[in-house]
């Protein structure tokens, strides 16, 4: 693959100047045009040891307006995002919309070296480019613009370039024992690189391979490179939208029979007189089980979703009353932020995941987006269509870095819903907790009934399942709520 | 102090449980009418170890609605944390506008604990105390609700609590070594404390000294305390707004006379032949010093000010053109975003303060509150005449961490400002920075002249001065900048 990038390409002094003042006026009148979309610019820096990513990144910045780039560059992860999945820090570092980050390194890095230093096996590298590939084609859907290159030096000219820094006082300290190391390994990187950018190179978020050789080639090939996708990106803006042209093909079970899976779930049971001291004792386990996961470092996800008036905030408190203050959070999940609207959907999410040992409650969720955010048309067909399987991979990370995901539904007939509105509009403390809008979705029923049954079909998995909660009395569904969690709890550590 | 916490006041299960059920509701309700105001709401728990502090708040976030409410918990700084100036993590953890942060310890904690423990001096212990009564007299200001709760106990009743906790083999983990160590100093411990809070006990930030022995009595009491000042703010907001009966006193010089300071820059020095090669040298030096200050892990911290059209831009660019782009990041001070608008107006420059090693550069600043917001009537005229005092506290907490603080000032002429207005509508690629705000802007100069003066004249400080940079030359502009900014970093390293 290579060798397409080693043909001894090369641009004199005479015929750079010209060209990047030319290429710097058109780059900053679309960087300006971009700024006005909706689409973040991620522009990743990979390649070699001395190859210049540094020396680009530079002459890059320079090139465009320095006000709406930043650079991003990821060394040993702090604390704060060891204690997290690993795509944590990468999350946070996304630009907003109109914003450009230039990824000096990026997800690939990590990748790659476990991978050289046979730190991961064969099938964890694969693994670990799935989830890169997930990570740009969610991106991509959401409207960024995703530009890889990778600058390529050959074997030798890496030598002379690690000597001759090696040679001089002022610039000895640049070249570590490391870089020497790698260069012993440079065939083995050629490999592993080369499958990492065979198996992430996708239409969506291409990589181009740049020939590095020559400085001036490199700087002005990479700029022309950026400067035709923005423009790109601008024309396709500009023309009027297309209809797509096949639907998105849905993975996972098609959709069963609206209210199949709700249907089931039997909201009449009443409590018995063992109800109470059930949930006492459930209570007692779970304030323990939440210590011993704190020793642990073992965070746990809670995820309440339920009709309106189902009893989320209740069963919340009986959760959260038992877990001590220090190692819970609540995150109610109201209108984004416009920080958080200028980010993917599950930006917000992310932002909230616990540290290491906490637990997080999440009183609604990342499952808006295909209730009501779908039902009320507040996403586009194909987004909340493509939300499930962004939805599963995200709880997949979580799980694979040993969070523990518990979801729970909280489910009301029809006539119950109806009788709390009436009661709540009775009770003066409670008048906040029922709006016009309440009503409103409340006539949607069916509508909702077939996105959560959808929902559950497609989201319930072995490692993060969906618990149906029977609600219609309050004191089953708490008791069912409380262990639940134990159970998993116990499972789990 | 403590004798007032000793008298062994009690409360029954009969009397508590219908006290509780009132206080709640009207807890909700005021919670409820605080979250539609501008105040941010701090409950500060702190008190001996065995006083209750994490039972209490267990307690308040079952009696708020904890969809408002945050805990905040500080263990050990997070390597984040370390690298930046100590109070970094609690400008991040404050509420926004409208929500509650219970503080299980906080400023305090560190504070008392190292006076206990010795490892600070009376004078510096002094010093912590007056970072935190200027912490919370800023947060004051800007409508926060700062409530402070200190839980009594007595040595004995500490001693007997830890001894049935060490008892019983399900909570024996919590009490630890340091638990009775602690035990044996407690009357050091209650010494510092009393320092602390005295010295400490504002009009704006009240200590509310309460006696723990009882957990009924100590919950009631808060419960109470907190509804009494929710009440109490809620009314004031009711009331028509009253005219201060005294205008705010102004620390630092008087102002001088409009343009005494800025008369005094010559602004039409023009560059001679060794501008091109000043400024050159100066670049060198200054790229090697960057890797300095990385590898000695001092940061750095630019803001540039100046009129419409100064030169700001030109001159950021030849500063960080010279810099790694891993260690530089430059900060464009916009429009706040929502999350900003809901914190303090120095919150959004608190986070953005650079890591250990790195350099930020603020193109425009904090000093936005004393120039435009000053001008244009965006802050309250005795918003912006605190902002001196707040500004430079803020800069020596900065400077106290280690952060070199270099700040500019770019002068030019009116004259001059107009020709570069009309330049820049004739340059097609330069149109863009070219508004009717600029002109409109122009039309008020001698108020800005004036604005300008008064900044300098009461945030020049000894670490951190203002450079008033001469711009009619952009040449001589840049040279004087890259040069000054050469001068701080090696007299710093």
């Amino acid at each position: 693959m290579f060798e397409t990038a080693d043909l001894g390409r090369k641009i004199s002094k005479e015929e750079y100047e010209p060209q990047v003042e030319a290429l710097r006026t058109e780059l900053l009148k679309a960087q300006f045009a971009i700024q006005k979309t909706n689409s973040p610019v991620l522009i990743l820096i990979g390649g070699v040891e001395g190859a210049g990513k540094g020396e680009l990144i530079n002459e890059l910045t320079q090139w465009l307006d320095v006000r709406g780039v930043e650079v991003q560059h990821f060394q040993r992860p702090s604390d704060e995002a060891q204690e997290r999945p690993e795509y944590w820090r990468y999350w946070m570092s996304l630009p907003a919309r109109g914003r450009i980050a230039i990824y000096y390194g990026s997800w690939y890095t990590p990748a790659i070296i476990q991978r050289v230093e046979r730190e991961k096996k064969h099938a964890q590298f694969e693994l670990a480019l799935q989830r890169i590939s997930e990570l740009e084609r969610m991106l991509a859907e959401d409207h960024a613009l995703v530009l890889k290159f990778w600058l390529h030096i050959p074997k030798e000219e890496q030598r002379q370039r690690f000597k001759a820094l090696d040679g001089k006082k002022t610039t000895r300290w640049r070249v570590t024992h490391k870089d020497w190391e790698y260069h012993e390994l440079y065939d083995r990187f050629a490999e592993v690189s080369e499958t990492a950018i065979r198996e992430t190179d996708t239409a969506q978020a291409p990589w181009h391979l740049i020939e590095a050789t020559d400085a001036r080639y490199r700087n002005l090939t990479v700029g022309q490179t950026i400067l035709d996708a923005f423009q790109r990106r601008l024309s396709e803006l500009a023309a009027p939208a297309q209809p797509a042209a096949t639907r998105p093909t849905l993975s996972g079970p098609s959709a069963p029979a609206i209210g199949a899976i709700l249907d089931k779930v039997d909201v009449d049971q009443t409590a018995t007189d063992a109800h109470p001291i059930r949930l006492e004792r459930a209570q007692e386990r779970l304030a323990r089980l939440t210590w011993k996961a704190e020793r642990e470092r073992r965070s746990t996800v809670i995820v309440f979703e339920g009709w309106d008036a189902a009893g989320k905030g209740g069963a919340i408190r009986r959760i959260s009353q038992v877990i001590d203050a220090r190692l819970r959070r609540v995150i109610s999940v109201a209108a984004p932020t416009d920080e958080e609207r200028a980010h993917h959907y599950l930006w917000r999410f992310w932002r909230h995941l616990p540290r290491g040992g906490n637990v997080t409650i999440y009183d609604r969720s990342w499952y808006g987006r295909v209730l009501v955010e779908r039902v009320e048309g507040f996403a586009r067909e194909e987004e909340w269509k493509r939300a499930y399987l962004e939805i599963n991979e995200f709880e997949e990370q979580l799980v694979e870095s040993g969070i523990l995901v518990v979801k729970f539904f909280l489910h009301i007939s029809k006539d119950e819903q109806a009788r709390r509105f009436k009661e709540r509009e009775q009770i003066t403390y409670k008048q906040h907790k029922i709006t016009e809008e309440d009503w409103r979705n409340r006539s949607k029923w069916d509508e909702y009934a077939a996105a959560i049954n959808e929902m559950v079909a497609r989201t319930s998995t072995s490692h993060a399942p969906w618990t149906l909660v029977p609600g219609n009395d309050k004191r089953v569904a708490r008791v069912e709520v409380v262990e639940t969690l134990v159970q998993r709890l116990e499972k789990a550590l």
